[in-house]
């Protein structure tokens, strides 16, 4: 797909986002400070390593899009990114990932001992950054979530066995891992206001958040990269399995389950090796499929943003809904 | 030294808190409970390998000898020793270690990303649980302890040069690794007490978690391994430097110096090259002065007792302070 004259960009999203985003920036910059040389080093690099900054943005526009407007969001939203980043330091040590957002990981440019320690310190900082709010709702909105990442994580581990994992515990993986900050984010945003916007605006950024994983999930069998021309498969060659394949399992041939069997068995696939196995996962509708459920989930979140007031903020948010379907990376 | 007649074990100080502890391993095992096998598997490893429980011990016997009923006292004894338990995770898992309290380790027994995972899982579960306490002021403590504990695991990263080492350095590591925790923990057991007490009985933890420390590192100075009759020596060994080293170092001779350094600079050092560095730390003071620091440290925390009313619980805190020092283990 190419891009459409209807693409929405980020900085379309973020365009009145500046001064908040820049206020998130420097609140985290203050959170994590330390007076220890090699905490200091690694605060650099993750503050350099900055990422699109989505669940701030998502706070702020739920924020200003529900009416309840909360002088404590850019902390709120500080802290959300701060769990997040906490969150990527321990990923990556656990993936053992070499890269980030283009950038060496902590652990390979440092060590793995730092980076449990500092994904530890981050993670504390943020739950001190709450207990400064002097307010328990956010530090149970996000006590919470921090708590099913780990459940989310947990389940990733598991997710390597195309024959035993099925969609339902896809779904699951998808909404701990990742849905449910986003949805802790969106909450976040909306505090202040009715119960009833709070929990619509948490189911809204659980539909955008898992439509978002499986955007994320289709990417690795869409993505082709630059030099070979052959599929990215980063989850494939890391056995890792999700939406497309799962549907399309049952649906192949046996000399092409075989394949894929014979991938999942080779600890590093060949670029052709992967290559195959996608074709045969696009030829049994693998992708459609996993496409289609992301625009349901998307349709689902669009549709909570109903119960709020009419409003640029609210037609941004549903922009946000069209950005994460489009989104090429 | 050999076990005399006025030692104090552990069951003594914990005589009277059977029902308590008994509270707080039911507690830990309410708050660490998931519906997701492989969590289950590892927290029964957990629930098995519990220890000494000696930070949930002081929390009780500061409450009563406070006189601060607190009714949440199993509660907040359960979180100290679930966060204890989410940091002894993640350091085997930093220091690749393979045996804790004679059972293998989390990182052993399943793996290095099972036991960086399960760390945030029992640490968030621990935010959980202050957090349905509904009171901010724990969450305070704990909050800050925690932060204070990553960085001193990150020190002791860095804990490896008995050229730079500094006693200053030594200091602010087991501070932070250590005495951080105690001192919450006897925090804790006094929230509802005056400020005054509150106060006293953080600096009591932190003088008795330092003087704990201290005994600790001695301890790997003067343990003899049964089969081999040799020091155990673990610390050095992996190259950890601790106290009795940093006094010795600057008073001993030359070739005696030369031993340290071949040691420092061996990846895996035998047991006579540990017993001759063991044996220069000897002959030049350095046992005795750690010995003696801890014994001020000890004195400290039993004088921060006095602003307590004469009772038999505040007896049972002297007799802590008189266990950390004697204890052989």
């Amino acid at each position: 797909m190419t891009s459409s004259a209807t693409a929405v960009s980020l900085a379309d999203l973020q365009a009145d986002l500046h001064e908040n985003l820049e206020g998130v920036r420097s609140q985290i910059g203050r959170a994590i400070a330390a007076d220890f040389a090699l905490i200091g080093d690694v605060n650099s690099h993750l503050l350099r390593m900055q990422g699109k900054m989505l669940r701030p943005t998502l706070l702020f526009l739920v924020n200003r899009a529900s009416g309840s407007l909360d002088d404590r969001v850019v902390r709120l939203a500080a802290v959300v990114e701060l769990i997040h980043l906490a969150t990527l330091v321990h990923d990556d040590s656990v993936d053992h990932s070499v890269l980030r957002r283009g950038m060496p990981t902590i652990n390979s440019l440092f060590s793995h001992q730092v980076s449990v320690i500092m994904g530890d310190y981050l993670y504390s900082r943020a739950v001190i950054e709450l207990v400064n709010l002097a307010d328990l709702k956010p530090l149970e909105v996000l006590g919470r979530v921090t708590n099913e990442m780990t459940i989310g994580e947990m389940r990733q581990l598991l997710a390597h066995d195309p024959l035993t994992f099925s969609e339902e515990s896809y779904d699951l993986l998808i909404r701990a891992k990742t849905a449910s900050l986003m949805s802790g984010a969106c909450e976040c945003g909306a505090l202040r206001a009715s119960q009833e916007v709070r929990l619509a605006m948490a189911r809204f950024g659980n539909a955008l958040g898992m439509a978002f994983q499986i955007v994320d999930d289709l990417l690795d069998f869409t993505e082709v990269e630059a030099v070979t021309g052959k599929p990215t498969g980063h989850d494939l060659k890391e056995h890792k399995v999700t939406l497309p394949l799962i549907y399309a399992l049952p649906r192949l041939t046996g000399p092409e389950r075989s394949d894929v069997t014979a991938l999942m068995a080779t600890p590093d696939p060949t670029p052709e090796q992967v290559a195959r196995v996608v074709e045969h996962v696009r030829a049994a509708g693998g992708l459609e499929y996993a496409r289609a459920r992301a625009q349901r989930l998307a349709d689902e979140a669009a549709a909570e943003l109903q119960c709020l007031p009419p409003s640029p903020d609210r037609e941004l948010l549903r922009a946000t809904v069209t950005f994460v379907m489009e989104r090429r990376k």
